[in-house]
């Protein structure tokens, strides 16, 4: 028999889906470039050359066995040296090789941190706004995901909803900081608020409670912006990185584990997603790839275009009267509707081509997000069209 | 609190792992052109260069975006519809772009396959000797592998015993034509048998068994044997394939589900596989890759110097009196031990520098695993040691 649960979810319609599809529609009537599509999380600006540089000298100098044979289930010793590297001059912590597991993509990564530390029935806490995907990523491992409710002034953490839901159920907490939707960095007050109660829950529950941290937008921060290394707040962090947004590379999926070298039984834990890989058929991200990235760690795609976006929708919205927090990083914006009702407000922004996708599938009824990963002469255009759809409908 | 079966597993050993890490380290005493490893079943011939051919292609004339942008999560279009229609013209059968999930790899592949149909609890069957990883892959999801005892005759299917094993707890058989470990390709009779023997039993269960067929093989076939298609026979059939071995790119982690278009739900199992892939973290084999292969799926590798190591040691080992069952594919060859425990065989083999796996771990104590993806001057070289080894060991 078919299993019943895969057939439900084919009913279930991604808003971000289908906000996508119709603007693709749309643009096939009136040209794409005249829809103002802020549905897509998709990064907009090239790889950078020296990816494209390292897959072509691979191609052409190295012998194809041993550019294309298997990788070792951890990773390929010599990606996870570089890696570990990196993260010990970047962040001060001793990373070694032995804290490195290569995934593929953030979505590789979170599948093996969650079935690190939570069996079926136990609690992961994450908090409003956060990526919907998060939701069957973890309730598809037979644990739990529940959600704490935003902190609608800044979007930093709720901390009085989060004691309250933190209760001996919870083996993890899983941050997603610079954040989708709401493009907020977690400062470094939040962090250490986070870990101390983190810390002191673990002693008051007797077990560890584990600090997930999806980072795949760690290198798009904006500037005057601090988005400090949530590894060096709390030894029991699990930090999931992605190289999709930084070299602007989201379907070549690749990434990595990497378990804070001061979280007792690191190694361990690192040996055992190559166990846990066994049984969700990861295998491992293509070697070709992994040793592509090893040689461009450092680099990242031209990602200035996102902030030049950022302050040009900060400036519309925060002039028109939306409230809006300002983003410190990512290419998400995250305001308040006009109406109570996103989806209404969003519903009627299609009518002037604005492609807006509303909160409620992010945890945060009320809000809409905008995703400018697009060009800036389409965001200036933009302007005019968000002007005429406030004026017309909301200030008529 | 890390979870305990992922750790429990770390003390579990692979015995071929072992082996083959002997051999590296008995390499770097003597030279590891003088160890004679037959242990690791990775493809020793280059990709094809029309492979490389069609990367450095992309790389140089695609757009960044467009080659490393995200794929869909059933696969880039293209691909599939490319995929298709190759395995239609082969086939006969009616396949379609909708019939056809990209996945990482046979393991992604199967990984999506065993969740499609069974529940935690439910069983699956397959034949000794068999590909050990399949155990994690399988248990790992809740469900439990069985193991049909071996056919020793000629490693077709034992049908008194699977008669036994299937009863209605059984959602689906497992096979892999051409075998790894015994190289020995089902033939149309055991095919058909099967098929009826499933209908009979789905029809008195009330549920249907689905056929999954591991096909990772299937372009490795020597002359003069037949290997029939498995979906063929089987209306249930979902066929799990991986180009790792077909154009010797095992790192590169490209495979699909091809689900029979005549089975019932087809479409809708493949759009189930994208929700399996959700809860796994799978989200796509690489863009590149898909796009890659899409170009080359009517070649493969040379694969021909397998079938030259095979003839020459399938005729040494006869001579030397072995019992060994001829392959008609793949780069394996299991042979019966000259005494019963396979283990001290193969354990007295090392003293010959003969790395040889034997069959417990394949479910098939008594014989020894051969992998003959290595260099003929190598196999020939070898041969020598086994005469000595034989004729010291066994006839002195």
């Amino acid at each position: 028999m078919l299993v019943q649960k895969y057939r439900d979810m084919l009913s279930g319609k991604s808003v971000i889906r289908e906000l996508s599809e119709f603007a693709t529609a749309r643009g096939q009537e009136i040209g794409y470039e005249n829809v103002y599509d802020f549905s897509l999380g998709n990064p907009s600006v090239p790889a950078p050359r020296e990816f494209t540089g390292a897959m072509m000298g691979m191609l052409r100098d190295m012998g194809a066995n041993e550019l294309h044979g298997y990788s070792p289930s951890l990773g390929i010793t010599s990606v996870r040296e570089a890696v570990a590297a990196s993260l010990e001059k970047r962040f001060g912590l001793p990373y070694r090789k032995e804290h490195i597991f290569m995934a593929v993509g953030a979505a590789g990564a979170l599948a093996h941190a969650f079935r690190l530390v939570t069996e079926p029935g136990d609690e992961i806490l994450t908090f409003a706004p956060f990526f919907p995907e998060y939701h069957p990523y973890v309730d598809l491992t037979g644990a739990k995901l529940k959600v704490v409710p935003p902190d609608t002034e800044n979007f930093q953490i709720h901390f009085g909803k989060l004691e309250e839901m933190l209760t001996d159920k919870v083996m993890a907490v899983l941050i997603n900081t610079p954040n989708n939707p709401s493009g907020v960095v977690y400062s470094a007050d939040t962090l250490r608020r986070l870990a101390d109660l983190l810390r002191t829950k673990s002693d008051e529950y007797k077990h560890p409670i584990y600090l997930i941290s999806d980072e795949p937008y760690r290198e798009i921060v904006f500037a005057g912006v601090e988005a400090p290394c949530v590894s060096q707040f709390y030894d029991n962090t699990v930090m999931c990185y992605s190289f999709s947004k930084s070299l602007s590379i989201p379907g070549e999926r690749i990434g990595y584990v990497a378990v804070n070298p001061r979280c007792r039984d690191a190694v361990d834990m690192v040996n055992m997603c190559g166990q846990i890989s066994r049984g969700i058929g990861h295998n491992c991200p293509p070697s070709m790839i992994q040793l592509a990235v090893a040689q461009v760690l450092d680099k990242t795609a031209d990602l200035s275009v996102y902030e030049t976006n950022m302050n040009l929708l900060y400036h519309e919205l925060t002039a028109l009267g939306f409230f809006c927090v300002k983003p410190g990083g990512t290419f998400y914006i995250f305001p308040r509707a006009l109406e109570e009702d996103a989806k209404a407000f969003c519903r009627k922004a299609l009518k002037y081509d604005l492609i807006l996708v509303p909160g409620d599938s992010f945890g945060a009824p009320g809000y809409f997000r905008m995703a400018y990963c697009i060009d800036t002469e389409k965001v200036e255009r933009s302007l005019g069209a968000l002007r005429k759809f406030v004026a017309e409908v909301y200030k008529g």
